[in-house]
């Protein structure tokens, strides 16, 4: 093996998995997202080349981990989350595949879950949600708002806060009740967590002070977070 | 803190976030899940109690944690996957918090892209995916086929391999092609993995030797593991 395409998980260093830090630890080259916590990059070795990709685009990201994996170098390609969800990781795998580069997939801690779970959030509830749609939301002309207004359970939207209120009036538009709980969570996971809590009608303008990352959740199970609450100051 | 509910991901033992191992590895009291790996089970202190869950009902569970916290005790609840995606973790969270006992939640690595990943296929891929759709396939009368047939992006069923024939005769039944990619993974990511790719119309038939635990996916991400595979061929 030569390349692996490891996740970093939602944010919190403690996150990564036992896997991904031990190769962290013994790689020969280090690519990084931007938004990679650097306690993670500060485990890569004295030896390391370490390269952040503020300044880098996909291209030269597959050439350049293609280009240390034929030289023989350990390169972990570090991303946020996992590398198989909103990654591009099928992208850096097929180019490896095509170059001849044995590489190896170890997944991560995606924000799927971790995000609203950081703000008391569960994406599966028994009784309120059984189903978890994840939708990118950075292109609200891409979504299909028709079917995901009548999709069960929960919905999940990544890179969805700057066009937050064009997510909401289109769920809205075709039959999703304004009233439906809803949440934004900025950060999630880190020491810089966070949220607005409000219904989805009322969401936009509650997360207007929110800064990107940031995952936007839509449906009951957002109601567990002010259970947990109520539960907790009765049992104070 | 007292109690922890701790991800354990996937299956392979490697996958436990750094957080999550440090816990057991401190815990005066273990509660985990059948099918949480044997190798983290003994990283237990050989002080703690450790209990498996085969015998115990949820309600028995909760009363174990709420006890053992509210003695003191630091508690981990290890669970396979995420605690919140399908790991009732919000009920143990309102359990605790309704006794006043403090806990956190612990994110791990859910299956939802790992298992998929473990076998090439990245359940997002530029082209061919920007929405995933996880459903609970055990009960396949409580699932909305007509809206799930036109649902875009992938579909990945959990606990859906004793139910996948009537799962894709519902899916294609309200128009979802019977040519759609499919496969079905079991023991994803462990040394125990099998998988069977198939059209979803020809997939409970591919599937029939598979064991559970065992996700399905539908898409045309499936696609990428022959691309995969075709790569690397042709670069040999």
């Amino acid at each position: 093996m030569s390349v692996f395409l490891v996740g970093a998980g939602p944010g919190d260093p403690g996150l990564i998995t036992v896997r991904g830090l031990e190769l962290v630890r013994r790689c020969d080259t280090l690519v990084h997202d931007r938004l990679v916590a650097p306690e993670l990059v500060a485990e890569a070795p004295p030896h390391a080349v370490v390269i952040g990709r503020e300044r880098i685009g996909q291209e030269e990201i597959d050439r350049l981990i293609v280009n240390h994996g034929l030289a023989g170098r350990t390169v972990v390609r570090l991303k946020g989350g996992d590398p198989f969800v909103f990654g591009r990781g099928g992208e850096e795998a097929l180019a490896l595949a095509a170059a001849g580069v044995p590489f190896e997939v170890v997944p991560g801690v995606s924000s799927i879950a971790a995000v609203p779970g950081a703000a008391g959030i569960p994406v599966t509830h028994r009784g309120l949600a059984s189903q978890v749609t994840i939708v990118a939301g950075h292109d609200p002309s891409a979504i299909d708002f028709p079917t995901l207004a009548r999709t069960r359970g929960t919905l999940v939207f990544f890179m969805g806060l700057e066009r937050l209120p064009e997510i909401a009036a289109g769920l809205i538009a075709h039959g999703k009740p304004a009233g439906t709980p809803a949440a934004a969570i900025s950060s999630g996971s880190t020491a810089h967590q966070r949220e607005a809590v409000a219904p989805l009608g009322e969401l936009p303008h509650a997360a207007a002070g929110l800064e990107a990352p940031a995952l936007v959740v839509v449906g009951e199970v957002v109601r567990v977070r002010a259970m947990l609450a109520e539960a907790a100051r009765r049992a104070a």
